[in-house]
């Protein structure tokens, strides 16, 4: 039989152990956030049924789903975001008590083209208020996300708003048709990226890309182009200049709710330096129907948003007579652990390798692993391979990132003694030391030998003195 | 359009805040023992390709899978476990350091028929030591995940633990063909629950069940089934005694490992009422090669196995050229969760519900939670709702399990002075209370008014006497 190829499927990929770990401590920072402002855990299934995932005409919609069938022949579907099956659960259990304010960290998939940093499956980080149309709980949502990414330190980054009913009420002051709409929104998606002299061509006859090919025009007249280019026009800066200038610009009751938040943000800190009005943005999915937000990183544009969200007033209605205003934000936590890669720490879960010398004594060896884990204050590996080599024993330790080895031979078993090797001290030492003197020197610095019971005060040291 | 019906897919569930707490309390104590231990975490994808999972024959085995199609129209399926998944890793990342220590937590899907309390979505909890045969990364495993067991709390357990090669030498002793191995062990798995007697006819012509309906007998001959019975008569009891019957019995080098094992539990303090041998544990799974173990729960065996593993010396080689022995251990956290549900706590995440009396004043609710927020000490929930009546809001309080209510109307924020209520006093005043000037008196027990500024040591001071 030929050998099976040991790979993962396309768009797929593992985690491994550094990056594992990072990912892991940015989802207890956030969690922490959230359940200091209260939200509550959940969890649903990663398969739905197919109709509960489909859009409100039964179609696809812009998500590629991952489709497959129960064992009872049922249409199925792997989850594309956590809010659809939240809706579902909000009907499906009716009697929670509201607002309920939960959160949900979990895998998604989409069946998207794979590229570099855009994979499969992704982790989503979701909080959202279900029960309340309040714009208290936009603001609540909109600080939660603040503060959890502030907690993961990921640097500077601005909460894009805008909102779908001031969209739809820029297309009516346009004069287009409401069924447009979407078409329109994802050009002025690309504004900041091609300009406003692009974006007026691919809204009337359409212009050719950079690589020569041809982007075809929405055919808009060219009043309805100056009447986008007025909104698009306003001014930059300042939220509150700018939602009042909207609120005149569209003469119609739209920026209400932004100017109510935008009251609710200020009194939280937020300055438009954290949370800005931005024109262009309208998030993907079909489901918004009131405020919409995005993060951005300052300095790493090219991650695209890392969070976004918006409220969502009609999706619980489609599984029940009766309308539940909800409002979420979703933390892209893949994206997060990309951006963030080089600034978060990701130290070794090993404080200890006990190196094992002396095979016929493991059970020896295996009590001073254990005396050590007893004491609850360090992450300790034994050795558990079968190399003899102190040498190769130490690059082990080296590879998993050990702070310190424990070292006894028959010599320290005889006296009742341990030698402790500061394995970061040596790292850092073996650089500057050229002669066999010197190392001697070296090597009698960074390990000492103790007697057995004094190997724990030992290590406690060196993990403080070094660390 | 009909409306669509919000329910989940057949075999699958929504864990509740209660629970959804619960488990991520079980999950992050596992998780804190096995990095004690070393182990060090890796994220692998729901899905691989089917060849990956398919048993060396490219059959489904007993596993139920789920399978789909990927975009690129190959076959690909969910996983069922996470040990082949971290096989193929293993294999595909072959550079890693070994012994290879990792520990992962995920879901995995297999489509049985779901029971109660049996669903097609749970979650296993692993630990595995790969590239190393030596006897003490079973003794560690093993080890870490009794602590484990130990500091969730679970009540009394015991690990049972065989071994494939005593199983292989059962069968060869009895005379009976090697593919028939499966068929025998699987029958054996029964004694504890139909005794000796049935047993045997099992093993031999069959035998009618409780219900009326056949079993079909394996048709072995006498000599073969008094030579089961045999080994199924070794002594109970210490761990040592019935291991060394077991190689007199056997006459074979298949008890070595045993007898190793042994050595190094004891060293433990692993007795044998902790680590017992019990010589109908064979594991369903097909790959182990070596020790399996399983853990059950004395008090509550109608949970059957939480916890189950084993020696897999064969599984990587699937995937290349090379020898990779592995030794694993997998907690069934589901199991867990509906085991412990009593026993472990779910305490709310919130400690303060910010009530809004006055609608008039949302931006100053908003400053007084963030304040509390602010300070790092508590969980505050901020009342998002847009219930008027306070009675409906304390409510609310009640129903998110909050153990403090702050007021503020009209009166309290011409005075900058705050009302907090403890609202678990409250809750176990209110019974003793009979006639409206004990309730009186009792309100002005459980709620104080305070200047603004004294809110937190306020809260903090309930908190602390109350909790």
């Amino acid at each position: 039989m030929g050998k099976i190829e040991a790979q993962t499927v396309k768009g797929f990929r593992d985690l491994m152990p550094v990056q594992a770990k990072r990912k892991s401590e940015i989802i207890s920072r956030i969690k922490a956030v959230y359940e200091e402002f209260g939200f509550q855990p959940v969890e649903t299934p990663a398969l739905e049924y197919l109709e509960i995932l489909l859009d409100e005409y039964g179609e696809e919609n812009t998500k590629q789903i991952f489709k497959l069938k129960s064992p009872e022949n049922q249409d199925v579907a792997l989850r594309f975001d956590l809010t659809v099956p939240l809706a579902r659960l909000v009907a499906q259990y009716y009697d929670l008590p509201k607002p309920f304010k939960r959160y949900q960290v979990a895998s998604v998939w989409r069946a998207d083209k794979p590229d570099p940093g855009r994979f499969r499956e992704f982790t989503q980080f979701d909080v959202d208020v279900v029960g309340t149309s309040s714009q208290l709980a936009e603001a609540e949502v909109i600080s939660a996300v603040v503060e959890a990414l502030r907690r993961i330190d990921i640097g500077d980054f601005v909460v894009k708003v805008n909102s779908r009913r001031v969209l739809n009420a820029v297309i009516n002051y346009a004069g287009i048709p409401y069924d447009q709409g979407k078409d329109v929104f994802r050009v002025l998606d690309k504004l900041n990226k091609i300009g406003l002299e692009n974006v007026k061509l691919e809204l009337s006859r359409g212009r050719y890309d950079v690589s020569g090919d041809f982007i075809p025009g929405l055919g808009l007249n060219s009043q309805s182009i100056s009447r986008i280019e007025d909104y698009l026009s306003l001014p930059k800066g300042e939220r509150k200049t700018v939602i009042s200038e909207l609120a005149s610009l569209l003469g119609d009751q739209s920026a209400v709710e932004l100017v109510r938040l935008d009251e609710f943000l200020t009194v939280l800190g937020m300055t438009s330096e954290i949370v800005s009005y931005d024109p262009t943005i309208a998030r993907g999915l079909d489901y918004y129907t009131g405020p919409v937000f995005e993060v951005v990183l300052k300095d790493k544009t090219q991650f695209g948003s890392i969070a976004g969200g918006g409220r969502y007033d009609g999706l619980v209605k489609r599984f029940t007579d009766v309308e539940v205003p909800a409002v979420g934000f979703s933390i892209g936590v893949d994206r997060l652990l990309s951006a963030i890669e080089s600034k978060l720490s990701a130290d070794s879960v090993v404080d200890v390798v006990v190196t094992v010398m002396d095979r016929d004594r493991l059970p020896d060896y295996l009590t001073i692993a254990n005396h050590l884990r007893k004491s609850g204050q360090f992450k300790v590996d034994l050795y558990l391979g079968e190399e003899k080599s102190l040498r190769k024993q130490l690059q082990y330790a080296d590879r998993v990132g050990a702070k310190i080895a424990l070292i006894a031979g028959s010599d320290e078993f005889q006296k009742g003694t341990v030698t402790i090797k500061d394995l970061r001290k040596g790292k850092a030492e073996s650089k500057e030391i050229s002669d066999r003197e010197g190392w001697l020197k070296k090597t009698r610095e960074i390990q000492v030998e103790v007697p057995r019971n004094q190997a724990i005060p030992t290590i406690l040291t060196i993990l403080k003195t070094n660390g």
